[in-house]
């Protein structure tokens, strides 16, 4: 009975959070843009009123008196006091004050890249990072802030562990990259910017995310925004949305990465819908998803014998001339570049590891918001020879940071290492391993739902990595991914 | 202080009817069918947490000691008490329950629809029925139930008043409509089915909707559905969407319609914004601001002599061996038919008469809900002439029931009248009767956000006609205009 009551309550809060997601998607998709003061605070109430109800006397009461059946409610139990003890330590009025500067930073944000203006954005940032350090602090005092911060999107995840692994990974990697870049026999790039019209770019992403990776219009939809994302509002009700541009990898590649993520989701058991447990674990998990659908997936060989005839056939001026060997360099060519959602699989986590940097010294305070530019520029010339043009290249790239997400960046280069973990765990079953030498994912698919995703939050990201792999996260199984692939398309054996 | 404590808490109230009109809107344009059924759970939610907001004890106690400094406050606090005063009367768990039983019910009557299947829909419209029955009892249980429901929709008119002003309506139509068929001189119908694009047929509804009538996509935009509406989340956020057909008109009028709807609620005073005040003041003056948009000002001969040769670019497939005066005539053809929103100015009022005189006899229980198509048949056949030839055609035509708006039809009607009432009190001021004459609506525009958009809610839908028109409302300017206008078309004097 209690129990009861209790998953009732959870799922008014559910659907609370389902509204402001669907506000949030609309501000990025459709909404006029007169309305963006106003949608901020509609969304603000909507954090506001969420919070309030999980964190009343009420939520309190229901789930000390609550008496779990099985192990799904156990599971609702477990991660419900996790959420609630993290929650009752921040005041509404503090979460609708941060809701409201994130969603004027956004504003702000788009303004400031438009126009490659980071004076625009830098009241708001500071804003936000003021915001964010009170945030740390009023969660827990005495631990690093960026712990604190980072367990909201990896959870039981430090920041001595993330530099540990990222100085290891750097290590290993930078040597690769300078022999990938001294080789000088990369393919022809000019192959990705060939005339690919915007609706079959389109269209053809979504048509191989439904065959190949099972993203079905019965639950699912496609949208353009400036930054592409996944969103979903049940299980039943997933979004994920893309950018069209010349550089047509950007609209195909980003579609089936957002499809990883939308299957993690779409992938979760349902009777644990309209609970906190209904959503992927951690974004490092996330994104060994997303990343393995765009990379090891579709960044493969199999891949592109299967799906080039279709190509063909929807972009003859993209395929003029090539073979699918041909069309596996091209997409793989590695190239140190300014935009990291364009980055290849070498050089992106460099990317990462840069924000993570001064991330950790914008909290320590001994980087100014001011100098952040320069900061970035400096870093960017060191790891990979460039330096941007203009701030819209550099400092004001990421929608992140304008929705206060710090602490955020390095699960993309864990989900980058787990990705490979995960899948060379997969492939010791043979018939997965066959299929996906076969680009016929269905088994892989369904490997993917009963180790990852149908657990939804019941388990740790490191429950979840053990339990499927049988050891922790390690970056090793990435970086002989790595070598084995650039070393074959580079001849550098 | 108190005031500002009422008025924070009635914006929160306003965010969550937002957000659930925004659900909403998805639902009925984007969201992916398996959705459906969670869709309807969170829009119970947020619907039961409005509910539940505004009529707890807190709110109560800010009502009671609630302070006006100003007009803007007073009218504020009149337009909540006449709300609060209703919604206190309905129990949170009813609200649920109800806007649960409207969402199952629209699911069926989509599928109903589509099949042609009343069967489909029976039960859940008998749902609907008698939970509106029992919203009406717990509103007023010494009140016609009618009275009660109806004054949702239009405060403070009665259904004898209706009643009175129909069969008036009736009678002085009646011989208009007969004489029009017999004249047998009708324009060629068939210019209003010849092939125009969908895209350019959404195009040029848009651009019009922009040019003559205000609507723009700084802070509205257009969207598909099966059946056209309009919505907002703020004034400036305005959502109209359209349906296109082969019978291009059902587009271009439909979106004219609904534009008048969107440049009400545009032009509701912003010091109103986030109160119940702010919004058009009845469905019945809601509607004499659309129909005269679609029907006074876009179906009248200057109209098409200024947006003729725009049509002509657009759509020269249409207007071939056309020119403005035939056009006017075609779309301005009366034709008895079945389907009320494709119904020209002289039938359509009988189409609503239809579903008023169903609806009285659905509540006082004199007709079977299993008789229903049974009994729209008939009276089709007696108004017009007419038997549907399937239940799509007839009974499952409108949305409206499925989302429990029973006592909402006589406000088409009652729109009609005011509308005519308004343009020619209006037209008084020779600069916007040149205007009209010149398809120049910008003074026309102004008068009407003066005299009634601005107001919102702070006037009372007479309130509102006296002070606009001199008078309350009747239907002599509107059979009056309907005898000019057709007499003329048809050569009937």
């Amino acid at each position: 009975m209690s129990m009861d009551q209790l998953r009732r309550r959870l799922g008014q809060i559910s659907d609370l959070k389902a509204a402001a997601g669907l506000l949030s998607w609309d501000q990025e998709t459709y909404m006029p843009p007169e309305a963006g003061e106003i949608r901020g605070q509609q969304m603000a109430t909507l954090a506001g009123l969420a919070h309030e109800l999980f964190t009343d006397a009420q939520t309190a009461a229901l789930l000390d008196g609550a008496h779990p059946q099985d192990d799904t409610d156990g599971a609702v139990l477990r991660v419900t006091r996790r959420d609630h003890d993290k929650a009752t330590k921040l005041p509404t009025e503090f979460v609708e004050e941060y809701t409201r500067a994130c969603s004027d930073a956004h504003h702000a944000w788009v303004e400031a890249r438009q126009n490659s203006d980071f004076k625009v954005f830098q009241p708001h940032l500071q804003r936000v990072l003021d915001l964010t350090r009170r945030k740390a602090e009023l969660r827990d005092p005495d631990a690093h802030p960026y712990d604190v911060l980072m367990d909201d999107y990896e959870p039981g995840m430090h920041a001595t562990q993330v530099q540990a692994v990222f100085d290891d990974l750097r290590e290993r990697t930078r040597p690769l990259l300078r022999r990938i870049v001294a080789a000088g026999n990369a393919a022809d790039y000019s192959v990705l910017t060939r005339p690919f019209p915007a609706g079959a770019q389109k269209a053809f992403a979504w048509q191989v995310a439904g065959e190949a990776f099972g993203l079905q219009p019965d639950f699912a939809r496609q949208d353009e925004s400036a930054h592409p994302f996944q969103t979903n509002f049940s299980r039943s009700d997933i979004r994920i949305t893309t950018r069209v541009e010349d550089y047509w990898p950007a609209c195909l590649f980003g579609t089936w990465h957002e499809t990883g993520h939308a299957m993690y989701e779409r992938g979760v058991a349902a009777h644990w819908a309209r609970t906190p447990v209904s959503s992927g674990t951690s974004l490092g998990v996330h994104e060994s998803q997303s990343r393995m659908f765009e990379n090891l997936l579709a960044r493969s060989l199999p891949f592109w014998e299967r799906y080039f005839p279709e190509l063909e056939r929807v972009a003859p001026e993209v395929t003029r001339g090539l073979d699918p060997q041909a069309l596996y360099r091209a997409v793989n060519r590695v190239n140190p570049s300014l935009i990291r959602v364009e980055a290849d699989e070498v050089t992106y986590n460099f990317h990462v590891m840069l924000r993570f940097a001064l991330e950790m010294r914008l909290l320590d305070g001994s980087l100014k918001v001011a100098d952040l530019p320069e900061a970035w520029n400096a870093q960017m010339q060191e790891d990979l020879g460039l330096t941007p043009p203009d701030d819209a290249q550099g400092v004001l790239q990421d929608i992140h940071w304008s929705a206060g997400l710090i602490g955020y960046f390095p699960t993309y280069t864990l989900g980058n290492l787990l990705s490979v973990q995960l899948l060379e765990a997969a492939q010791r079953d043979p018939a997965i391993a066959a299929g996906v030498q076969a680009a016929e994912y269905g088994p892989l698919r369904e490997w993917l739902v009963q180790h990852v995703h149908r657990h939804g939050r019941s388990r740790t990201p490191e429950e979840l990595t053990v339990q499927a792999t049988g050891r922790p996260l390690t970056a090793d199984p990435y970086v002989a991914y790595l070598h084995a692939k650039y070393e074959d398309i580079y001849n550098l054996k």
